[in-house]
């Protein structure tokens, strides 16, 4: 055996050291952190978008001039085109917000924001008892007998033990996205939920819902995390407290705003698209730093590298700033029916949106074949801090390109602090660290270098 | 060959099936991150120290407030001892600080802070030009005639372009550690440093110098980096340029302070000792948060963590808060000698003095062969973000412990941010994320555990 044994040994060293990259690469990869960590061009873009621009939900103003910007910040990048593509997006906008607890003759103000996309309140508000539900299932035993006429509170907390804050996010979930349509089934005259966030402040994290098929559209508004938690300590003491919720929001006319797009032509391959991208779009309430203000400076920034590096891909390598992910994929469905009408070859795409932390991998929508393939480049690219290569989703925009042709990945940042922010008033740039952000844009560009180099294509 | 390719195959995945570890101990560990993520019994210590202590340098009253409390809480957790070991430490204190640059009727503040053991100025100040060195090669090549009587202002940023901060930092250093002793053999009257810090903001970063084999002792301190920056600005312009530096600081005299301990008992081989620990002293500046009132907080944590999931170790585990770290590491030499005195074998040291981020591994100070035993683990802690398992320094503290008999391990979280706030006003309590630090107690906890379980040893 003993022999056997030290064959295998060798066999395995030998397959171990025939790396599908060429010596020197680490060297080479460096280069692009280097530039990254001294220029901080994501950095820089970033507050510009954050603090001269400032909030950019769809429809807006602010969106407008977003699109404006970074369609002239690409133009300096001397690609070898950058063009804007029609979106037509829909415009909602918040108004005044206020939630009043009222028992007997005190009044408490309650932290609250209302859901993108829900209607108002009557001018004067509603004025209601309110029903505290800690699940579905709840909403389902107490019935229309307990619910008709009231406000549903759903006070569904994230679970604080799961490593990824991500997963208890999606478990949560559900409340915001469809807390409405399901309590309205019963007649609920508005839902409060609580806001989807394990850091207990009292900042409300507002989000996208959808009124489904219900019949009725209700309000439906998030509290902040002291203000569910004041709430439902106050039930417990008044089972029959009310009260009074004001939403001024409201849906104007849908309009024209624009994904914009810049691409470098690829030298060898160019009817080969790569695709990095971020969305430009972000809620009201903050000024959209990580969500998706780092995606988006970070997906320049990769072109932004490879011209400053000189290096000409093989492949055409197109960044793309989607428009509205927030409330309706819009730019992402508008892009991927141009791609489709179009024909065009997307061989891989890199969407960023996952905040700003710092670098923890990728995480890969293909087959396993070509998960293993492109873990072959962990060696390079984990001393950035570039650890985890894992089979799963990639982002919502890219999921709309989503097939047996093309490799999507989603870049994945540390997420511990993710939620702390996300939706709310708190996403703002003072959040951002310039060197985790700036490592971000240097292992997207790196990742995509070595796939481009080395004609990485989906294994079947 | 193909029968032995098929051969080589089958022996390494056996061969990777043989874990040195029993099924389901990921689950066991996965209870560590339950309690530690729920519970925040460390971000809960953590508020304590810092906010109703506050900073803790060796000497003060604070720092005894410090130690009190953390027997005391050591106390409640029905430890088999707690007790305390006495340290003879040095007691400087600030005092007033300035510093002012006078350009013929103008007047510019700069943001300045005296480096920990510095002498003070006169009460009037310090009336100087200054003359600006980017390196000590520069310092020698000004040497005596351009360098007596004025201030020596040692401008060397942190390299940016390193992926861990630590090695800038330890690049940087040399300026505040050996700065003034250099200075002062070319008759300097005092020393201005540039901050050791990647974050342009302008508080100034403390931290300790020596005089060495200097005959004169001259005053030192720290400039923020936005001042270094103007000064190197207004220097370019006045190469003549004065600054009026008032520093009172002053060294008092020596005092008594104490190391707290507290143990469980190991009940198989009591006598081989692990020690877990952290620095409870901080500098004067902010409140020690991430430095080190995180890691005392989460090696209190490992301890309280075993008793919560009532596991009996084999071996005697104790936690060590050293005193004075900062500043000359008495509590880490007292424990050592104490060590030494009563020839104790400590098998393994773990120290946490990495600062508060998201986690990424642990630093090894062992033989190669030590390191890859220890490797074997990852596997069940890298669902946890722990990736990096590296040959290296452990810290500051243990590292009084080296011996060929002892596994020294310094616990690594992401330190991209680590030095934004170190040894400046900033290090406070806002700046921790609670979920990161309990994912670090978290991690602590489970790697002793396995240690523990499995009794590993150097292997020699």
């Amino acid at each position: 055996m003993k022999n056997i044994f030290a064959l295998a040994a060798i066999l395995f060293t030998l397959n171990s050291l025939a790396q599908p990259y060429a010596l020197g690469e680490d060297k080479y990869i460096k280069e692009f952190y280097n530039i990254s960590l001294s220029e901080q061009q994501a950095y820089k873009w970033l507050d510009h978008l954050c603090n001269e621009i400032g909030p950019r939900p769809a429809g807006s103003l602010n969106a407008e001039q977003a699109v404006s910007w970074a369609e002239e910040e690409l133009k300096k990048l001397d690609l070898d085109s950058v063009w804007l593509q029609e979106v037509d997006v829909p415009h909602w906008v918040r108004g005044t917000e206020t939630a009043k607890v009222k028992e007997f003759v005190k009044e408490y103000e309650l932290a609250v924001t209302a859901l993108g996309g829900s209607v108002g309140t009557p001018a004067d508000g509603i004025f209601a008892e309110v029903v505290e539900v800690t699940s579905f299932d709840d909403l389902e035993k107490l019935g229309e007998d307990k619910i008709k006429g009231k406000i549903v509170f759903y006070n569904i907390p994230m679970d604080p033990t799961n490593i990824s804050t991500g997963f208890s996010y999606g478990q949560a979930g559900r409340q915001r996205w469809a807390g409405a349509m399901e309590a309205s089934k019963f007649g609920a005259v508005a839902v409060l939920t609580r806001s989807l966030t394990l850091k207990p402040d009292n900042y409300p994290h507002t989000g996208s819902m959808s009124y489904g098929d219900a019949k009725v559209k209700i309000p439906a508004a998030a509290l902040g995390i002291q203000s569910a938690d004041f709430l439902h300590e106050k039930l417990q003491q008044n089972k029959g407290l009310k009260i009074e919720l004001v939403l001024g929001c409201r849906s104007l006319e849908r309009t024209t705003s624009y994904n914009v797009i810049g691409e470098i032509k690829g030298s060898e391959k160019p009817e080969e698209v790569v695709v990095v991208g971020g969305h430009l779009d972000s809620w009201d309430l903050g000024t959209g730093a990580q969500d998706d203000g780092a995606g988006s400076v970070q997906s320049m920034e990769v072109l932004y590298l490879f011209k400053k590096m000189n290096y000409k891909p093989k492949r055409t390598h197109r960044v793309v700033l989607f428009m509205n992910e927030e409330f309706g994929l819009d730019g992402a469905k508008a892009y991927a029916q141009y791609t489709k009408d179009n024909n065009i070859n997307h061989v891989i795409a890199l969407e960023s949106d996952g905040g700003s932390g710092t670098p923890r991998g990728f995480s890969i929508d293909a087959n396993m074949a070509t998960v293993e393939a492109i873990r072959e480049y962990k060696p390079l690219l984990s001393p950035f801090g570039l650890h985890e290569y894992t089979k799963g989703g990639s982002g919502a925009d890219i999921n709309q390109l989503k097939s047996e042709n093309t490799i999507l990945i989603g870049y994945r940042p540390d997420n511990q602090r993710y939620f702390d922010y996300h939706h709310a008033y708190t996403d703002r740039f003072e959040i951002i660290n310039a060197r985790e952000l700036e490592l971000g844009a240097a292992g997207m560009a790196a990742l995509l270098y070595l796939l481009d180099k080395y004609e990485m294509k989906p294994i079947h």
